[in-house]
């Protein structure tokens, strides 16, 4: 299994509800900073950080239109990400089977 | 989309190479801290704080055998994190998909 350093911001992205949460919003539809920060309750500051910092991660496209900042999803597809938690999924149940083998092969004692 | 507030420990914990590393090194079969310190390059107080915050994110399960402490893969399964990876994937996807549409149904202007 390979070490993806660029694994690394994404995932730190994903590790906080709000961060989830505007990125659902935006499979929704794009929209501005202010239309991301009103429905979570936060300060435009606070929703421009959390932007800025699934913006670093590759996770939203940001583009400014008048005065605005116009947010999207994307573009990073998050199939390193994807593919890693599968080997770990599988890595787990083969340790599980493993463990389940040892135990069958474990004499049991005379039940006499 | 529901709002798992018990993805953020795992993501976190997740966003660090070494305790990915230490993960892909437990998948080969079980450790103690020694054992784990070793390749990684790493000090004993270093990686003990690394498997306990595996260890609080359910990824990694440790028992102490006689002086040594010996980590174990699992419980998590991350059933969670591969579902709303998934769902952002999907997401994305339609989005792209409505761009694309947009772009075939606007006006591309007369060529002569």
């Amino acid at each position: 299994m390979v070490q993806y350093a660029q694994m690394d911001r994404p995932l730190a992205a994903l590790a906080d509800p709000t961060r989830r949460g505007i990125l659902e919003r935006l499979g929704r539809g794009n929209a501005t900073i202010t239309e991301l920060a009103e429905p979570f309750g936060i300060s435009l500051t606070g929703c421009k950080k959390h932007v800025q910092v699934l913006e670093d991660a590759g996770l939203v496209a940001t583009e400014k239109v008048g005065r605005a900042r116009q947010c999207s999803l994307g573009p990073r597809r998050l199939d390193d990400i994807q593919e890693w938690i599968e080997t770990y999924r599988r890595m787990l149940d083969q340790r599980l089977d493993r463990f389940g083998e040892l135990l069958e092969r474990t004499p049991q004692g005379d039940p006499r």
